[in-house]
């Protein structure tokens, strides 16, 4: 694991995780270090708690998080969708921040409304902790080390 | 080949591909075929061209595109990024469609400046055919096979 940590372009970027299971946030630690991540990952378990660092990381410089993954239902789906609204509006660069749902809801009009209010993927949480490795092997592979992430931290 | 694109969720759905070089589009077109994508790619080579299709399609109930590829400079950068908000400014369900950025630059105004106008993910072109096909493997396996697409046939 170590090896493949070390090669990784984005070693050491901040993720934010917004999820208001614990039992959820486990499951994905734990997953996420399986996978090889190299980032990492700051927990919160409700929107408030990610304005709050978001806002903080804004106003005292400190880095920001390279991706947020985020659940829907905290704990309803207006909730999810509120949060999403509220780090729009937030000052540059936040809103850029590539913001990818995580939900056990595969309704479709929780999939359409996530699109609408500007998420960049949405995936249906797994129910196993095997899926879960490979859902962040995948995610590794397509964010980590294929796609061009916004420079956070520079331009703005 | 065929066995891997027949058990695909979305075979037989519709890709717009927006670029204005023609030897690209047709790297693209192989790779693509070579990565056993399952889609249909259709390939307009302007900005004016990609309006049309898509209202078009909206105009006539025709299968509206499940993702958009689009190139940068359009010529100009301008042009890509005008297109990018006129995208989004058309009727439902177009502007819920996932944008891929794929350009040559890998200049960070280029990823910033493209992600605060609402793109999903920017990539950066490869340089030779081999390359090409592991982009589109990896496209496949995030975007086919593991990302929860809007349904835009049904919800609009």
């Amino acid at each position: 694991m170590t090896q493949t940590t070390d090669t990784l372009p984005l070693k050491g970027a901040n993720l934010l995780v917004v999820e208001d299971s614990h039992d959820d946030w486990i499951l994905m630690k734990q997953a996420m270090i399986r996978a090889g991540m190299a980032v990492k990952a700051i927990w919160v378990a409700n929107p408030q708690a990610a304005l709050n660092h978001l806002n903080e990381s804004l106003a005292m410089g400190i880095k920001l998080p390279i991706m947020i993954l985020l659940d829907l239902y905290l704990p309803s789906r207006e909730s999810g969708w509120q949060l999403l609204q509220d780090i729009k509006a937030l000052p540059e660069p936040v809103p850029m921040i590539p913001i990818i749902l995580l939900s056990h809801s595969s309704d479709s009009s929780d999939i359409s409304g996530s699109y609408n209010r500007g998420i960049s993927s949405y995936l249906v949480k797994p129910s196993d902790f095997d899926s879960w490795t490979q859902l962040f092997q995948i995610l590794r592979e397509y964010w980590q080390e294929t796609v061009a992430l916004p420079n956070l931290n520079t331009n703005w």
